[in-house]
């Protein structure tokens, strides 16, 4: 275990807009921090990563670049931030970057990862974490952060830890508010009382963005119903969720203006799209603890099919 | 009443595919048929119409076209065939048409027709009939039939009367295979296990025909949960509907091919869609009488949204 005073070597794998981010707040922090980047790699290599940002904007000329695990080697943090759509390449990335005390922190978004990571990491190593942030890649190394960023952590098998408050206090030293929730699970079904509808519902009513979500009297009423079994299934899994939470996250949504959630740039951009991960773990999860959840199941349903669809046109 | 030898003095109200296929028939067949016409009147009034039908193409060189229900006057027979989504003008259209033996024939789509005829027709006056047809008006005064033509006639109140055999005869010598059903409530939920599908899927899924909707695993899963709602539904008004009656609609459509929905017409040409007959009031019906039907909800509500929303863009 480290404190939070302590310097690590990080690897941040999956270099999009949210590991980018992430990592380069730990860089500018003191830490040693390693990317493993694909398709910007040359680009980094040379000028570096480009922050701009709503709390300032900042650059970091020198990056650990790296094209492999293997050229980086053990790390004390592990920070997984690759689309879930990939997850299964983290069993051939990870073991590299392993020893016996490493700690590896998912930020993807989503139900299952965890599970995924356990076929790779020790399972005592794995800590999750939930990004509240509206940032995207807007050039090659350069990411733009619109609002927010901040991070709520948790331990999978659920307690505010030690290790837990330590990672939260690096996080904060390193100028990204960040806080260590009681449980996981607690923080992935709160964050899916947003995702599940909005991000699906931006594919699903012909790629808008929120404010036309919010607009619409029929399409906020399949936002409620959502919202209620998400309620519900977080419920057959422990997790009460109040109804002023989700109350609070429709008013929150409403000051966002025409928001684009990361999974409706990604289904209009061609690229996968987190469909099992925010729609389907849960709903399986919703089912196996005998929760009907038949607005998610159309949803999840008719996201798959487009998505499919799609990529055949 | 009329027997099925004589020749009928009948008004087609809404001229679109289904008006002028079934209308130019009768007039074929010897009836006096005169057309209600708006954008298409000049082009019918000088050049007739023309239809081109699987069973035989023909032309009526001289049509009594109409733009006002007043140069009618009394008929026996008013077919009704305008959309649904225009219901509200049969308040103003029908009366001059309308004697105390006026047959008022509804072959409009989904439900909610025949309670709308009554603020206006005498209830002991109104049958329904569904249209099982793939036409497609293609130019002025030029209507297209890919297939099929059939009609099923319905009392509302139920029963094979007389006068619905009459009526079906009359189609039927006219070369349109019509027969009486036991009840017209019957027809309607069977063709809604149709419509509720594949007409909404044919939108929500991104405007795609129904063999993409028969081969994508999801959509024909969602196919499947809104036809069981919609069975129970049926069956809480008193329509049974078999399994097997369901299967067997699924086979049809697999030998239709790419073929788009009139609903999916209607959408991709930015014109009404009929979401309250086909989708909106069959809810409301299941709901009333207690049951669920959450996978038709969140389709009614996807669609309302989406039309509402290419009306804004």
């Amino acid at each position: 275990m480290f404190d939070s005073d302590q310097k690590l070597k990080i690897a941040v794998v999956g270099s999009g807009a949210i590991g980018c981010f992430y990592g380069a707040k730990l860089q500018q922090a003191g830490h040693e921090v390693h990317f493993l980047l694909r398709s910007d790699y040359a680009h980094v290599k040379q000028h570096g990563l480009q922050i701009l940002s709503h709390d300032g904007d900042f650059v970091l000329d020198t990056v650990n670049a790296h094209t492999t695990t293997e050229t980086i080697g053990e790390c004390d943090l592990v920070i997984v931030a690759i689309k879930t759509t990939a997850n299964t390449v983290l069993a051939d990335l990870l073991p590299p970057l392993l020893n016996d005390t490493t700690l590896v922190l998912t930020l993807q978004n989503g139900m299952g990862n965890i599970e995924n990571l356990s076929a790779t990491v020790a399972m005592k190593n794995i800590l999750g974490g939930l990004c509240f942030i509206c940032a995207n890649r807007v050039a090659p190394g350069v990411v733009r952060n619109q609002d927010h960023g901040a991070i709520e952590l948790g331990e999978p098998e659920g307690g505010v830890t030690e290790r837990l408050q330590n990672l939260a206090a690096m996080f904060v030293k390193a100028g990204v508010p960040c806080q260590a929730g009681k449980h996981l699970k607690d923080t992935l079904w709160r964050k899916l009382i947003w995702n599940v509808p909005f991000n699906g519902l931006s594919i699903a009513a012909g790629e808008i963005a929120t404010d036309k979500i919010l607009q619409n009297p029929q399409l906020l009423e399949l936002v409620t119903y959502l919202q209620s079994e998400i309620q519900a299934a977080a419920k057959s899994d422990g997790v009460d969720i109040a109804d002023e939470f989700v109350q609070l996250n429709i008013a929150k949504t409403r000051t966002m203006g025409a928001y684009q959630p990361s999974s409706l740039i990604d289904y209009s951009a061609g690229r996968a799209v987190e469909v099992e991960t925010i729609w389907g773990e849960p709903l399986r999860r919703a089912k196996a603890n005998g929760v009907a959840v038949p607005y998610l199941e159309g949803l999840y349903l008719l996201l798959k099919g487009l998505v499919e669809l799609r990529c055949e046109k």
